[in-house]
């Protein structure tokens, strides 16, 4: 993880026109993680996942939905029944991904205790 | 990675109310992301830091890094020579992190070219 390009690849997110770093700005998104793990386990419909993503809107939602199967890392399933169905499944790349991101997600659940224990020594020195 | 807890631990990103959800969204922001590739490889000052990430503005850079060493998960460190020297390291925690978010990077640059292509392949069938 050189910020200089390592020349083993065409893409550099520290050159700020290149296109993976708006990919990477994007997938980081909050939301972007959270959906990646409510999809973790199996197909889900959109009323499924705004249950466990709780907080996030509608739009957002659909807004996050969207931006994740344009990228080609959920895709949407019809279901031809009655009443119609559709849920929301990771692809196979979307599948890769989300190891990723379970890991980033583990980390700050796995850490939080020291990350609040170091906020509270940094306040302290920092206070008055 | 189940949206609803686990029992294993006391934090849950998918509440709205936890301090995990706060510290993932700041984790994945894109700077954070970049200042941690850029010091993936050793300390920085702070204009060194500034050159790799190309783009971040100083009052960017000086919030992203002043998140980080609240986190604990960046040091400054004073050097008291003439002139004196201030650099930014990561910690021993920040270096645990940085393998996660280096898995991130590497992952979408690796993955750009697929993305772009399942982008190009939505825009068509969408188009109209």
């Amino acid at each position: 993880m050189s910020a200089a390009g390592e020349g083993d690849h065409a893409y550099n997110p520290y050159t700020r026109s290149c296109p993976s770093r708006r990919l990477l700005r994007e997938l980081g998104e909050l939301w972007s993680v959270l959906v990646f793990g409510a999809l973790y386990d199996g197909p889900l419909r959109f009323t499924e996942i705004a249950r466990r993503v709780d907080g996030i809107s509608t739009k957002m939602l659909t807004q996050t939905l969207r931006t994740l199967e344009r990228d080609g890392l959920v895709s949407r399933e019809y279901y031809t029944e009655s009443p119609p169905r559709v849920t929301y499944a990771l692809t196979e790349l979307g599948r890769d991904l989300a190891d990723v991101m379970d890991a980033l997600e583990k980390w700050a659940v796995g850490h939080m205790d020291e990350v609040l224990a170091a906020r509270e020594a940094y306040d302290a020195e920092h206070a008055g």
